[in-house]
């Protein structure tokens, strides 16, 4: 294991998120809220020495880096990047427990918008912006970002792909350029520019500076930690629309952001994963709108557009993983709410900046389903999976399958640990998936209305490891606790 | 497709089944419930007459006979044999409604146990014996009966193989001799026998003997139809006792009886899918009593040996997906009843009359997803999957693979289409889960003092085709529902 090499990342990362903290003080400085200041100067200071430290540690590091360092190296940044971060908060006595403090991190890093404040209202202005901040960080990736902008570990395609495949979404991590480290800074330029305009558009409905800064970045990195306590209910009619399209667009391969730069509009319409994504959106839409049509009265929406706006932006916000509400929907019937529940699951699509199986996973798996009864038929056949016109290599569809597996086993065992809670299995299961699918709300105790502050200890150690689990797709989680990886070979 | 060959095997089915009623009849005749000796009288007439007019249809039968036909047989075979094995419950009008009467009998020979009667101890002692039966044939398999006793098809091995293939639980049909109708005929002598001990060690209970054959019945098929309304809950402690033991024993794989019959009792012992069984069983049998601790004495349990019993009581009759009951175990805390939510997903063995994933699909996920994180870590190895010391194939692991999917599938798929019913998520999830892993009871309205009976048409008939896929392992019903079955080659 290249312990140099995986420091010295670890200490650029930890940089990177110092820089970061800077824009969160000065904010705190303008607003004369000198205790937050004090929390980010001094967490700024303990960063900037722990990173110089393991610098100067790591600063001859060996040349060797493989898929298992990048594993480990992607795993080890989270947590470290997740237990920095989270010194702001306690220290300013915004959240005093630091179990809780973690909790918000990671659930800001891993864009679940799962949250332990019972009144963000009353956070500072500094505080909310560095929780909507580490959205967007966390959304496209630190180690994206890092490889964009620096030209660490030299110029070698084997060490930038092992850091992306490990830290990307999706069963497979596509190539817009053949080089890997262009591929990051074109990722982060479309990233850049869409949160942009979605910063003008939340402008141009009147929404304040400040809380359009917050929701863009929150948007952008499908997270949804919101500014006010009843998320964006409050907000008009086309904020909301503005949020339910960029949540939406958010969601969608960012590769096909670069087709349609390329001018090849064409191919993005024919990608098998995009049609699937919109018409899962249109689909759960429309059905959802007809199940709420006799109970739209009793809920107070008081025209069928109402009921559609509730609707779509409530299944973009689950679909994509965002996890914003306009209503309480776990007033809805029971079929919306089983619908809504299977949004959780499937996620958005692959080299998104949202979480869950995402749909191209479905997309194959469903496609792996078929082609095994084909051959269950005729045993002696062997058939190819194509997906987009192209062959799908064999390992990408094992892999998937047993991504599936490992997600239903962290599913089964996080439900079991957390239902030792005494909460209802309702509550407990709906807070599992929307944690490890990095959504944020999900029914009874913790859903729209409510928060994760009540649950115990044991239940939100567990929630926090089912977010970077869902956040990193597991693998890099499992192999840091597999005694095998730290076996000397 | 060989049409005939099909026809000829489903009319021999039917036969059985008409022979199989007669023990029916006379017990009614017995009673002097005439209404009930017609009905069964009817019924035996009707299926004689389909059955006769089959056989002349098809008497010319070709030869060839494949994987395809197989899955179409049985897929066939079952759905016919519920049809015309509910015609004496509504001829006799203790089921009136025929949706209701069909449910009833898909319940039984799938060995769900799941049921649409109020009150059991209204109907006539012939409509439980045929009740119970139902469990015991649908159990081993008809068609596993047919070829044990019946040379139809001539000698050829692929005929046999193909059948029971299609008709068997598990990833893999194991061979116990070379020849596989001596196989077929050596599993019903198991049965048979352990059905004999159960009926035995019931009646030196103290158990009258129609409760005794009954029970018996219900228990050697892993169904759970009980001839009470409360289950097994009024019967002696001992009797509870026999229960667990012989509904554990018939969640073993038959293989390790014909091993014990071989003398090989340390292989049965080495068996990784056998104690990954008992492991499960005694690790929840003793979670599920801790966790009752503090319950106890609320819950009517006067000693730790009382909370023993029902703990090991329920967790037998869950994980074997047999669904007698001796107490409420809706009431239990959550963590006991997420516990029972996984085993009725995990199931019994393979090669046993259980239901379920199975444990050695179980086995079989976690070492592929096991390899599969070896092979991120070192890319370029090539692993082999042993189980009991044995090479799988690679085929094994891929279907294994393409079943959880399926299952998954057809899980979320159902559990949306009950929701409709405006059911709680809860009562539509479980229903789900119980008859899809063939348990019978659920939660909530489905829990063990309930039925299924106020279920809408729609749910009913999901339930319906849940049974059927989760008794014959999906494929076989899947394949009857694709187009590419009927395609002309």
């Amino acid at each position: 294991m290249n312990y140099r090499m995986i420091g010295r990342i670890n200490s650029f990362i930890l940089l990177i998120e110092a820089l970061f903290m800077i824009p969160a003080m000065l904010l705190a400085l303008a607003d004369r809220d000198f205790a937050v200041v004090r929390a980010f100067l001094i967490s700024i200071g303990i960063i900037a020495v722990v990173s110089g430290l393991l610098i100067f540690l790591c600063r001859h590091a060996k040349r060797g880096f493989y898929a298992r360092e990048g594993f480990v190296c992607v795993g080890f940044g989270w947590i470290l990047m997740s237990l920095f971060g989270s010194v702001p908060y306690w220290l300013s006595g915004e959240i005093p427990n630091a179990l809780n403090a973690v909790f918000e991190t990671v659930s800001g890093f891993t864009t679940t918008g799962a949250s332990i404040v019972r009144s963000v209202e009353d956070l500072a202005r500094a505080t909310n912006y560095w929780r909507c901040f580490t959205h967007w960080l966390g959304g496209m990736g630190v180690l994206v970002f890092l490889l964009a902008i620096a030209p660490i570990g030299g110029e070698s395609e084997g060490f930038t792909m092992h850091l992306l495949r490990a830290e990307s979404p999706g069963p497979s991590v596509g190539k817009l350029v053949p080089r890997m480290r262009r591929t990051a800074a074109i990722l982060y330029i479309i990233y850049v520019l869409l949160t942009l305009f979605d910063f003008l558009f939340l402008l141009c409905g009147g929404m304040p500076t400040f809380d359009a800064i917050c929701t863009a970045f929150a948007t952008a990195g499908t997270g949804g930690f919101g500014i006010k306590n009843d998320s964006l209910a409050s907000y008009s009619p086309y904020i909301q629309n503005v949020c339910t399209a960029f949540m939406l667009l958010f969601g969608v391969n960012f590769s096909c952001y670069y087709l349609i730069l390329l001018r090849q509009v064409r191919n993005v319409f024919r990608d098998e994963e995009f049609r699937l994504y919109w018409g899962i959106v249109i689909a759960s839409t429309f059905l959802i709108a007809w199940n709420l049509r006799g109970v739209a009265t009793a809920l107070g929406y008081t025209s069928f557009g109402e009921t559609l706006r509730h609707s779509a932006f409530q299944v973009s916000s689950i679909l994509t993983t965002t996890g914003f509400v306009t209503t309480d929907f776990d007033l809805w019937p029971t079929f919306s709410k089983a619908i809504l529940l299977c949004l959780m699951a499937i996620g958005a699509c692959a080299g998104s900046t949202g979480g869950g199986l995402k749909c191209a996973r479905l997309l194959l798996l469903v496609k792996a389903l078929a082609r095994n009864i084909r051959q269950l038929l005729r045993p002696n056949s062997v058939k190819v999976i194509h997906i987009n016109g192209r062959q799908t290599d064999e390992r990408t569809v094992t892999n998937t399958n047993a991504y599936l597996a490992a997600y239903v086993a962290i599913l089964v065992v996080s439900i079991l640990l957390v239902s030792i809670d005494r909460v209802s299995l309702i509550t407990g299961s709906t807070a599992v998936l929307a944690c490890m699918n990095n959504i944020g709300p999900g029914l009874e105790v913790v859903g729209p209305t409510g928060t994760y502050a009540d649950l115990s200890a044991l239940s939100k150690i567990v929630l926090i490891v089912d977010m970077l689990a869902g956040r990193l797709e597991i693998f890099p989680i499992l192999i840091l606790f597999s005694g095998r990886t730290w076996k000397r070979y």
